[in-house]
């Protein structure tokens, strides 16, 4: 009967755009780790001998071909085609026919994505590894620029001892090189090959996945394929977690760039074209960028719990769910990298007020330098805290701000510690094949 | 006036009890760790010239016999002593006198207590390192003594392919000496030292930094003052990270026991002292212990979250609400290490049901297997594929489940590689330095 | 110079794409609420006199033109124009020159944006209600259906008593009755008015606050301008809270479902269309539709945690980072919306399996039914509990399950108290105002 | 063998301590609702037959003494008792002998804890109601005094236009009695009555649920039994979503007090036995109270999503887990009211600064309002936006601001709705039953 079929076809539509949801356009973005999975698939294949040498060459070739229109940028979804692999597969017939349906033997949709994933983390880690480093260069850049510039230093948020601009930038530097602890860990996970899992439990054919691990560069492989299988998931988890600490570090010093823009604390600016005017008040140059930093950032704070709750309580194997850490985990990834790449910018053209301790509102932020003067010239600790404790209740505290401060210890005003940073930076950083 | 009088009493000890609240239950922890810190201090006090050679000596020893008390359990915290650190400072000045006030030069509560914290993980992350390898020991010695004992595997929650036993337990095995690289990043970052950045913003005192890393056994320190003040949260964050990996692991397996234990599947079983009984039903055995390794493993997840709420949008220099890590991830350490024990006296006692996959209900998790076999006799696969497909819809579909299932490639049924395995696990667990 | 300037206009465009994001998307959601409050804000500044009459009644005329065109879907946001605003300022210009200017007397973009968002919400949160009313109806509909057929009931997921897919059904019905009440308080929190705050701070101009909120249908306004601002991200929050709630609900009808589809205890099924078949196992039927609404489902439970996180620890006042709860809350409207529909259009097609309870493997589960007939007969408890528990050990458990099972009390197996859930349901509807 | 006794000895020790955990703790707090809820099941059960009305007499007695016992604190968990109900029990058999084991004729743990927790919440929901009405009153009450006293009003932090300390201090009052809209309806959810569904599958007995409901002041009962079961966990969900709300409201005012604190903005002050000073800078005030607000609010934010993970995708039907969701929620009950107390102290007892607004560096927060003065002056807005802006621009902008600022409109300075503000709150707070 036309009605029924009618609403049948409106039930299937109804539950293949559900089913697809946004998963088409993340799907892109693996079409070329989906190519590369693929050739070495069918380089082992032919090796074992399910596949004729000539029949993995042929097919090896035309994937190549692809592989350079994806680059090329030519390549799309078709229409009524469901996913990025249906469509390689697609393209792979039409040019050589039957052979390219031998290349799913020993292989299915659950490894297949599993290593796309794992390829196209490892090349994202990579790039985000670049974007860490150029905010890093900046900081040191800057930290070193104004190294002698003071600012005051707060605890609880009140005023407490001088510190630095240098020791400030310096900081977050050093902070981003400990972040980076995380996110090699999450490329060391996501350099461990999946492929020859099948869906989940192996299969009997005669793979040779220690071949696909070194075909596709990857350092080992998930040895059990139940385990390979659960990787899903828990490759994005680890990459979430590298995220939200590289996000904490940004959001921070984007907080911080907020509150020293404010006319209250007037501590640092940036050009006209950097800020943001208003529609009413001519004064204002509103930190924006700063604002969506520290928003994205913060945002990303909960990419970890977001997996988490998908995930929570699924007993092993594959869910169909899992196709929904793309859509949580891709986003994550560009933002990240774009509230770098801005903090990058607006870092590197940011100008300092100078002298700002010498404002007389700042004078008791000496007290303990004053307190340590008198202790090195010989008074016990009680007594000079006792004395300058005093100085400051009748209001007769003052403090020669033009004294040079010179702290000689590591990581204090006058010993940044630039470059013993950069080489923690610089260790962590080795641990990335590039 | 007396009423206002009282008011105020009141007023200060509703504000004492507020400000305190659960701390002096967890700081009574970090003592060891507060003796260690100190006594490294000294030590380098005494060698930089701030205090003397024997002032130094005598603080050393004395401290050396308070953290002999702690040790035998003798140490606590006197009523009226705000916190573990005024009260080693007190035992010390009863002791030493005068002496004992000199320890705080060059140091503020702040890195005292961020060095205690670090000391305090890193001896814990150890610990659970090695909480982790008891359950990965039994995990690979139950995976090899099932090794040959098949199992349905599922996916979608729907029966798929055989799996087994031993690869059930293996992918559990394999999963944690993978999450021991998140392990490993905490410990590391643990490892460094944040002592002598005073309040946050260094100390015009001439400390030797370094010195007091080598005495504690860091493996770096912290250098930016800045930097090592916003170490505290993060070091708990990175903790708090392998803490949920791990978590997600061992909850997860309880999920699969407790639907394995469930009658539909009876996959199973344990020793009735291990179970729990129904007030109401005699035939229960509830795994009320999985159930809440479940649950506290569950809970887990959200302590990254926890921490990332309470450290959100603060700018940088201290807060008084850094105290709070410590009630969100003490516990939750203690909660983990529970879990895993108790995962590893459970599953060491585990029994599994044999010939399972011979029931009828299964034999449909053949259907790869024998298309499989009729492509390794020639048969082409789509060709194998349909043959198979008819059997099926035509009811007539058997396979020989008495025929041995040996699937040679790496991970799979009948090559678990096992020992490649344990070969990562200690790979990672070589990162702590024992 | 030329190479500065270009640089210049590339930072310029790339500030300008990063701090606009995905904001255009979501505002195109807005534009009819943007025009509505628009009308509003115009006719109010009429009557105050901000405005004349004629000029009033002219810029009125003009955009109920547009919000025709919007209907129509022939409104876009043009190249170059920042956001819906914006877009309906130009148009109105277009159509009625300098008097289209006039309209932003005594309103800012901080009090427009929430007055949208405040509109969008409140026609979302009732089209969701429709939605939920829509399962709710089902889900009574088949409880009534398969009340006598009996399904066994789990606690720790053991086999425990006998319930009925009656019973089982209308739990889900009752549950989205209580959520319901979480939905209607995010309904009223959406119906204020904050226009009329402006930036947060009021205006000097003698607005008619109570005017505007009649005009809107509104059921009161945000009083006090500060608090009006602060509702940005609140009025979110109790949305997501709803949202959350919901979810909770139905994603645990999904993880049900999919486990009851579970060939263990295959309980339920679904027509073929409605599941998805494998590539390489034809006797399977995989509930992708219910694993993505699980998911999905799931994810939202994020929701309320990802605008704390963003929202968490800014001081009062408007943050440009507010504009991100669009593309957190949005979608979630969406995806919500649908896993009601799909799961309503799953459940109206559900068969379920008769006689279950008749297996020999469920018979324990009415060892309490047998306890509870020697006690109606009688017996003491404790006697009656001992004999069947003697019963059940020795393997001499008999019950017979012909006899009918009929609960008299409420909320029991034979005694649904549907038109009573139902009745609790319409109460908490009427709270909405249609 | 008496080592493998030992051993098992332990073993069960081991499993005890894991399995209770902090559950006895919070146990106690239950005791008074569990003997309340017994009464009214015995009542019950002597009303329909279950008991004899004599017996039902004596429990009922019995019961009431234990009440007694326990509000005057001799209530004890006994070594060996497992948890608050056989407490109660034991005590009831050591009076009363056997009638006392007949009380649990129709009843199961899992409804008699279901009640307890809900009469428990619904108690302290009204307790939580009584402490936010605190920091209602003394927020309108400083509304009040300090209403003519200007404040900086800031947007993206940056400054921007007159607010004042009426205006702010109403805002969070405002915010306050929205918040109590998700109180009401937590409590309202509180207010249904689980008792009688039994396991979670009802009872063959001839309960009569209307009874206790009427008994126990509910306003209604959860009708189907599994769901009953179900709101177990969504109980505390519905309470934790309102303190997230609450905590909310406070944390931000927190937040914005220690800004204000902050010596660049000096905008409030406290009486020093309200501050916290420092070990080595004697003019530090600490914020200290304010931090830990700040800090416990946020990490109430957290609590739903620490519910939604212990209990997502967990099938229906009881989970030993469900005891998990006391030690989260328990405790977030007291840190709330510990905050509202703390909050309540404090504010009453601010000082503000007065005259902020002549500050030379505020007088650009005025432009709004002389370009509002010359547009009441009668010119076009466009061209008094201009004149002002060229006025700031050539540095020559000045406005009186001993002009006194009175805007008329709802919820501007000058016209506080503080009135009616307290409507908003009353018409909610009569939602409570007391």
């Amino acid at each position: 009967m036309k009605l029924w079929q009618k609403d049948s076809t409106a039930t299937a539509a109804g539950i293949e755009s559900f089913t697809v949801g946004r998963d088409r356009e993340f799907d892109l973005l693996l079409a070329p780790y989906d190519v590369q999975g693929s050739i070495a698939h069918v380089t082992m294949l032919g090796e074992v001998g399910l596949m004729t040498a000539e029949e993995a060459a042929t097919a090896a070739t035309a994937l190549r071909e692809i592989a350079v229109e994806i680059e090329k940028g030519s390549f799309v979804l078709e229409e009524g085609v469901e996913d990025v692999h249906s469509q390689v597969e697609l393209l792979l017939t039409r040019r050589i026919g039957d052979t390219g349906k031998k290349i799913h033997s020993g292989r299915s949709r659950n490894d297949q994505v599993a290593v796309d994933i794992k390829l196209f983390l490892r090349a994202q880690l990579l790039e985000l590894k670049n974007d860490v480093r150029g905010l890093f260069d900046v900081l040191q850049g800057q930290s070193e620029r104004f190294k002698d510039v003071l600012l005051p230093g707060y605890t609880h948020l009140q005023l407490a001892m001088p510190s630095s601009f240098g020791l400030w930038l310096g900081a977050y530097a050093e902070s981003l090189a400990d972040d980076l602890l995380l996110l090699a860990t999450a490329y060391e996970f996501s350099n461990k090959n999946p492929l020859g899992s099948g869906a989940g439990y192996g299969s009997s054919l005669p793979l040779n996945r220690r071949r696909t691990t070194a075909l596709l560069g990857f350092s080992d492989l998930h040895y059990n394929s139940v385990y390979a299988q659960m990787s899903r998931g828990k490759t994005e988890r680890f990459a979430a977690t590298a995220l939200a600490a590289i996000g904490a570090t940004v959001g921070r010093l984007a907080m911080d760039c907020c509150l020293y823009l404010n006319q209250n604390f007037d501590f640092i600016s940036f050009p006209s074209e950097l800020t943001t005017g208003s529609s009413i008040m001519p004064h204002k140059k509103n930190p924006d960028v700063f604002e969506l930093v520290r928003g994205k950032c913060n945002r990303l704070q909960s990419v970890p719990n977001e997996l988490a709750l998908l995930l929570g309580n699924l007993p092993s194997g594959y869910h169909r769910e899992l196709q929904l850490t793309k859509e949580i985990v891709f986003p994550a990834l560009g933002e990240l990298r774009a509230c770098l790449q801005m903090t990058t910018l607006m870092l590197g053209q940011m100008e300092v007020r100078r002298d700002i301790l010498n404002e007389e509102k700042y004078r008791y932020a000496f007290s303990v330098e004053a307190v340590n003067a008198l202790v090195n010239e010989g008074v016990p600790f009680r007594e000079a805290y006792r004395r300058v404790g005093n100085d400051i209740e009748s209001g007769n505290f003052r403090y020669d701000t033009s004294t040079e401060l010179r702290h000689t210890h590591e990581g204090s005003i006058g010993n940044l510690c630039t470059a013993e940073i950069r080489e923690v930076f610089e260790k962590v950083a080795a641990r990335f094949q590039d």
